[in-house]
């Protein structure tokens, strides 16, 4: 699907449409989920332009595009954070984005869009719907489609975290990726397993959402037959298989994580630390603190914080 | 009140029991207030243990005394960051934390202190019923009282965020500071004017407690009749005449914001950077987007987000 070089390439194409986002060692906890002598650095991405990662592929999948094949506007199908980042990405090029939210979208959400300057469609129960719709909207109009992470572009641009992160700490050990459709850890693999061959690479993903569990499991893509977690940004029924391929071959192993452990770890990451993350962005906090994972004294872990949101108060 | 030694000697002294907080250079705000050229780095002691810079103030006021005198209980009187801060202090020395808090008290900040181990006590209307209260409590049973502000070693504390701050970035132009007692702005600037003579020292009152405002006008300290700011770590009715000799040889110009401006870059914040800011937290990017600050291009901005909350959200 994708190579470092196209990561390489991404890093370059996006540079000054994203923010480098600190990465910021733990001290300190009162709860802390290491043994002695491990250490764990969060890489800040809820402090990136639109509030998570998605920034990076969404710009990236634009500025890949010709000019003419986007001069008319774009259209993406997401309640979350891909779709503000699509929007912003739109902002930035001076097209329309037209988004395809479901019907139970939060409203915050929406403003964000707005605020962006983005047409919204609330279509659906869930978002295989709105992607539905958005698609044949998009067929019907000749504009391009966002997909969220079934594009090379897109998985680049997340990739690129990855080589901000060993630009800033060349010695992590363990790499912590919370998974949605698969999009970031396909594009963070690649670049680990080519620069840092060594590292151990963990995915997780909700007990309710399975999709790359199943998937490695079955030795194929697998599509579940129901979702339901009640994290909407990992919530994804099925896997595209050029990430299915990059996972099963890069990723150590994948755990499993219910609801309530990743709204903990976000409770967490506001008391310890002021950080406001949605589910998504504890998971890999979760994941540590599940004790699911077991760590040597000495390990230095880098858990990405993915996405900003108010689910420590939810 | 205190000299650049005092500050050095802090920072040496809470080295290990404080974090070293990101400078964030911000790029990519949809809503920029700065002119073409010029820069912003926001300090994030909003991600600093306990939430805000006020963790170094009250630790290096209880490393600072000798350990017979805090050995049965430390006692101060706060419904805001420097009650955390001062738990948080306890709960690392091992001792007992007594701390009054006015009825009106935040129950998340009490939560927080709860998780301290802190013991509680409600007590009047305002801070200085509760601090009457406590200093009446500490009196009686000869426990150490830590003011929130009227201390050199509390003062030394919140400088060292500007030894951190001229570390990471030497080149600084104008520093943007919140006062509530004046604590933060009082050790802060007498770092900068040590180290760094030229820079501009901006401080942000609220217009309902405009503390040192007024006491620049009349020459000496002020007592304000009313204080009518909804900000409570901004609320202050009179400061220390130390804090305000510092202040008077030290900083340029003190500007006054409505309580308004404050929690709409709360919101800024939160839209732009994914940041979960309280109003005072907030209050030195609110001075920015006021326009009342005159930046030339290629001016140097930092902007302290002096403490986390959600007043994005209120």
């Amino acid at each position: 699907m994708i190579t470092i070089d196209d990561v390489r390439a991404a890093q370059e194409r996006i540079e000054g449409f994203v923010r480098r986002t600190p990465l910021m060692e733990v001290t300190l906890a009162q709860r802390s989920p290491l043994p002695d002598g491990a250490s764990l650095l969060l890489k800040l991405e809820s402090l990136q332009v639109t509030g998570s990662f998605k920034a990076r592929g969404a710009i990236n999948q634009l500025l890949s595009l010709p000019k003419e094949i986007v001069a008319r506007g774009i259209v993406t199908a997401s309640g979350g954070n891909h779709g503000i980042a699509v929007a912003r990405a739109a902002h930035v090029a001076g097209v329309a984005a037209t988004i395809f939210l479901p019907e139970n979208a939060a409203p915050a959400k929406l403003e964000k869009l707005t605020a962006w300057g983005a047409t919204t469609h609330l279509v659906g129960r869930f978002w295989d719907e709105a992607h539905a719709a958005a698609t044949a909207f998009a067929q019907d109009s000749g504009l391009p489609y966002f997909h969220p992470f079934a594009s090379p572009a897109i998985v680049a641009g997340q990739g690129t975290v990855a080589l901000e992160i060993l630009e800033q700490a060349p010695d992590i050990d363990l790499f912590l990726i919370a998974i949605g459709g698969g999009g970031l850890i396909a594009g963070m693999s690649t670049v680990l397993r080519a620069l840092h061959p060594n590292a151990r690479i963990i995915g997780i993903e909700p007990v309710g959402s399975p999709t790359l569990y199943a998937s490695l499991e079955q030795g194929s893509v697998a599509k579940l037959d129901s979702v339901t977690t009640s994290v909407p940004t990992m919530a994804c029924a099925q896997t595209d298989p050029g990430i299915f391929d990059i996972v099963r071959k890069n990723v150590d192993d994948i755990i499993l994580l219910d609801d309530a452990a990743m709204f903990d770890a976000a409770r967490w990451l506001w008391f310890e630390f002021g950080l406001a993350a949605d589910a998504s962005g504890a998971a890999a906090a979760a994941a540590l603190l599940s004790g699911q994972i077991s760590v040597a004294p000495g390990t230095r872990i880098c858990a990405l914080v993915c996405g900003a949101g108010l689910d420590a108060f939810s």
